[in-house]
């Protein structure tokens, strides 16, 4: 069905005073409530907190963190049910940083491993991560995050940091927060 | 019906090490060749060009180049023969840089204008275009590309820069090839 389309044009959204990670996550909270509110675009919505999260944390952390984005379950693969060997598969999203992987299998590297698990994965040094997928070599650390509606996992929400020990818990509580906002006002398409 | 998944983690693409624009635009093609090539995912395809073009573009020009991204035809708006009011309308897809408009009516500021018109707009200081949509103040000067597929527009590329007079003729003919290659190797969803 047509849904009535919004004119407004920029997201209801305020610009983030924090000077720390704990006030960032509360002002980025009620940012992406504003990229949500009526609208219903999935990828209109992950494209828009790409780039708050991106350039939101890389301000208030002073880190170089390079990579933040979505890969989504790709509707095109084929399905797990298929066969024996088949395993459902994660597809490149909207994202902010350089090109990137497009194709991850669940359970391959620590996108594909935080998908098949549903659980975030928080990894101070990718390269203790066993079968780790070096979409950027100047990566060090990684969180994962898996978007999870009525319990299938549509996505996860990847950052990545050229820093080991780019991320901790308080960013895993944010973007846990973030993430059940998303698949909570969001449609897939 | 389920196409077959390519598991090629990363783009076939070989990195740019063009000293001009000229030459930088020869080797984006051969990348966005190399981005589309056996991948039909359309997000897909826009995410990972919108990081080559604004990477590319930054580094070869040195210019403050700010927003690279596409607006796509909203499939969910009201569809202009429902009514006389009633006009076909643009939403945010892909793109590098910060949070932007959301939903754009075709018509309405450079991108809803190059949009309606089915041209290229190189609009050297945007505060001379009637109607300009000011999603970000930075932003002086801009350039709009249709994605025309069979006479019907499905999306417009969209590059702002900070300076004015950021995008000449020869970024003009380069990202029309580009939208060219975009569209006749993606099928949107």
């Amino acid at each position: 069905q047509h849904r009535k389309a919004r004119f407004n044009m920029t997201p209801n959204i305020e610009a983030s005073n924090a000077t720390n990670k704990g006030e960032f996550y509360e002002d980025l909270k009620m940012q992406i409530e504003g990229v949500v509110d009526g609208q219903r675009n999935w990828v209109t919505n992950l494209a828009n907190s790409s780039a708050l999260i991106y350039h939101g944390l890389r301000a208030v952390t002073g880190k170089p963190i390079n990579w933040v984005g979505f890969y989504l379950l790709d509707q095109n693969a084929p399905p797990a049910a298929a066969g024996a060997a088949a395993k459902d598969a994660l597809i490149l999203g909207p994202f902010q940083g350089k090109v990137a992987c497009t194709n991850i299998l669940f359970g391959r590297g620590v996108c594909g491993t935080a998908a098949e698990e549903k659980r975030t994965l928080l990894v101070k040094d990718v390269h203790e991560f066993p079968g780790h997928i070096a979409c950027d070599a100047a990566s060090q650390s990684e969180i994962v995050v898996p978007l999870v509606l009525n319990g299938v996992v549509i996505g996860v929400l990847d950052l990545d940091c050229e820093d080991t020990e780019g991320f901790d818990e308080v960013d895993q509580a944010g973007l846990e927060a973030v993430a059940n906002i998303l698949v909570k006002a969001t449609t897939p398409a």
